[in-house]
């Protein structure tokens, strides 16, 4: 065998059995090897960055990585947006990228890069292997890395540790050590704080948002009367009627020091404390007041289920009732012209039970959030980095995880263009995938931004770099062209029909909702 | 005046008058800035990667820099891999990108990345500045090392470098120090090496390969007996009848090492020593001979033009009749279905004067080298650093320099599908590109590559990581969906009318030639 057998077989041993892929000629031997591996699912992305986004997307949901492969630097660099995307959702992945031989390196050949260069910045564990020998510990080390931290691993593998022979050997899986539960030390602060009177709210974040944890730290929300927050975006949430709703922390830094103005303690469950997503001139950097004392109980990756039981227990509110949603949809809008509101109040009132809901809307999705609430179950997975163009590649890869599950993707339009090659895949492996398009042909939330920097009203330059239009571009002809049935609406009269028929089919639809 | 104000006069200042961009929050007072210098002229790209490429473009047509603006880490990050092309390239390339502010560069935001490292792999110079006082002197050493080196300058600016208030000052324009001439300790070696009958070859690239250089090379062949080489993939040559062509090193390394066999002493005019694109098992990395003797008379980047002066003059060339292609155009393909060789003959016979060929035909193109030496006048652009998605960008910078030239992309449909988003930049400022895509529906190189690595018959695995079939991709309707106007041609009589009707007209068009 040679080392890319090698690696078909370290990467099955630890259950990764999905590889996303756009590999190059460095990577042919590992093609060629999983050419011999019917039993490792192989997707092709037309660009990396849909690759990568997939990744994140099955990892989200399968709650295991993917592997990735890709093509020396660039393909990497390709790659790299939504790879920052999938390390600040903690995502565990495993990227496996092709570089020259090792004897080739040092030449500059047309595609060489400092591949550990292109893959540390956005990496949370780099590595690259000089033999085929190194190739099984290689792999377990950067699984283990991935599922612990969890977190982006990449492995470099020049195409000679491929094309090397070795020994054969029995693949044996990587050692993952246990995540570390909340902070025993920290409970006796939290209890005084509650017993004082103080106003404490728990962030929750990570595991702490499946429907189970958030369940118990609903009953501690009730028993102590203290707030339940999230960051603003998150990788993965189980929400709808029955479920422990947290408040979100909102995107702008004046509405988000509002919503913490009252916040004396702030507890981080699976969290990182608040930042605002950018600095502007005179406004605060964190959302919270300079004296909120924060107090790290269980940190990001750790285990949040864990911690939330002991806390509960340790509250005395193991036993109380948890507040949770209603259930109940949004109300029909009135006739006429979209806008993002009624799409996602449509969206909601349709929402199958068990969807997966993958929501890049930006600036016109807004509401969903709450319109949802009392919806049936499903899964929401946000943009946590903010590198846009993640919807449609997400998509994919939570489809891949859950065949069962119908997936909707929440797209604004200019995000979703730049990763739209993204519709083939889904095309390809025939996934089943409504994406509703936000087609409203600007970079709204850039036309927000530029007031913020006291700028109302645009010229020539400003105008051609904030809008879309002129042309518009034809989304319903655009996913046709990648093979993905589309149709348009523009009322909601038009919309509902349209809705209704897309979640009664199976495989890719795309609804361009002109807003 | 702020920060940004200072930028936008540094740029202008220095002849930088066309900014690709694709901005985002951190970049917002930078565009206001922009909006008050309508001689700024500002181009969208849908994704980076277009912005990149375009902006290579621009300056291998222009001889001089465009900038770009990027947004943070991940903005940086989708445009790389056409950077590392345009590095490769040796195009003079000024990348502004935003930055968080600096004091919230510590906080751990959504979109907070290390810009510096991202940058790093790929550029050839990077700095981050501090201050916006620092600004005016930092776009001057970034646009004295881009057009000196020449290469690819990233400069990095926080947020509140663009906001923060200075004191207006008259801008001055940065100091280019002029390239080096020809090594003159290098000359006797050469002459020597022709005099004692040893076989020597020229390797030409950069300004080498404009028309007035190659004619001074073309005397020195003539009067020697030197043979001229270029290598595989250039940035720009000026080509047709009456020209001199030089002979490319062939991309696959055996006929590299056949053609480079026969050469004793390779002098390098601008050029890199030859390497092999990638290695393989039991191949060498370089096509030169180990006896081959290398003489580095001028370095990349080096004034190449002057140096042949010298060289043509000390070795009594310099009034030579220089070897020129003759007119003289292929014959018309038999009609039946299309081949490479068929739309690429048809493009040579159809080719206007003074056209601009951008060519990433990657394997269906390679005939057009030689079928259009008798061609009228014409410049070729190539991927030089083998990272796909060039070719549309590329376009759009080469018809935006030169707004009176004909420009032709030969398209390979892998290659295209990575930056398709380009088409819709090719629509909005209505671009005089003629994209002709070799639609064969499948990452044809790769099959080569698998069959070098010895598999012949592939699998499910392979089968779908090679081919882009299942489903097609429908190039006429994308184009459409982008506002590019398209068609279809399946045999040689459906391209023969459609390439006289998209050269006689203006603006963009796509020809899916179905081979």
């Amino acid at each position: 065998m040679n080392g890319a057998d090698r690696l078909c077989d370290a990467l099955l041993v630890n259950g990764i059995d999905v590889c996303f892929a756009n590999p190059g000629t460095s990577e042919m031997h590992f093609v060629a090897a999983l050419d011999h591996k019917p039993e490792l699912r192989c997707i092709l992305g037309l660009q990396e960055n849909v690759v990568t986004g997939a990744a994140d997307g099955y990892a989200r949901m399968a709650d295991r990585p993917a592997a990735t492969l890709l093509h020396l630097g660039p393909g990497l660099a390709n790659g790299l947006a939504n790879i920052h995307n999938a390390r600040r959702a903690r995502t565990p992945m495993v990227n496996i990228v092709g570089n020259h031989a090792t004897y080739h390196r040092k030449y500059e050949a047309p595609l060489s890069s400092d591949v550990e260069g292109v893959a540390r910045p956005m990496s949370d564990w780099v590595a690259s292997l000089e033999s085929a020998a190194e190739i099984s510990a290689g792999v377990n080390a950067a699984v283990a890395a991935a599922a612990s931290l969890p977190g982006v691993a990449t492995l470099i593998l020049p195409a000679d540790t491929a094309w090397e022979e070795v020994a054969p050997a029995d693949p044996v899986p990587a050692t993952i050590p246990a995540p570390p539960g909340g902070d025993p030390a920290a409970i006796s602060g939290i209890l005084e704080a509650i017993e004082d009177g103080l106003k404490v709210a728990l962030l929750l974040d990570g595991a702490a948002l499946r429907a189970g944890p958030l369940e118990t730290a609903g009953r501690i929300a009730a028993h102590c009367g203290v707030r339940l927050l999230t960051p603003t975006s998150v990788a993965r949430i189980e929400r709808g009627a029955g479920r422990v709703a947290p408040d979100r922390i909102p995107y702008r830094i004046e509405a988000a020091e509002e919503a913490m103005k009252d916040v004396d303690v702030l507890v981080l469950v699976g969290a990182q404390a608040p930042v605002a997503f950018f600095a502007y001139p005179g406004r605060p950097s964190v959302p919270t007041r300079p004296d909120t004392r924060i107090v790290l109980y269980a940190a990001p990756g750790a285990d949040a289920a864990s911690a939330l039981t002991v806390l509960a227990d340790a509250l005395g509110a193991a036993s109380a009732p948890a507040p949770v949603c209603v259930a109940g949809l949004p109300p029909r809008p009135g006739d006429g012209a979209l806008t993002g509101p009624d799409v996602t109040a449509m969206v909601a009132r349709a929402l199958p039970e068990n969807a997966i809901v993958v929501d890049e809307s930006i600036t016109q999705g807004y509401m969903f959030e709450s319109q949802s609430r009392g919806c049936p179950h499903h899964d929401m997975l946000d943009l946590t980095g903010g590198a846009i163009g993640i919807g449609l590649p997400l998509s994919i890869g939570a489809a891949v995880a859950c065949p069962d599950r119908k997936v909707i993707c929440l797209q604004a339009d200019g995000s979703g263009l730049y990763t739209v090659q993204a519709l083939w895949t889904q095309a390809r492996e025939g996934l089943d995938i409504l994406t509703v398009v936000f087609s409203n042909g600007t970079y709204a939330t850039l036309h927000g931004e530029m007031k913020r920097v006291g700028v109302d009203a645009f010229g020539v330059n400003a105008g051609r770099m904030l809008n879309l239009d002129a042309p518009r571009v034809d989304w319903v002809t655009l996913a046709r062209s990648f093979g993905v049935d589309a149709a348009r609406a523009t009322t909601v009269a038009e919309l509902e029909p349209l809705l209704e028929t897309a979640l009664m089919r199976s495989g890719p639809f795309l609804i361009e909702a002109c807003i």
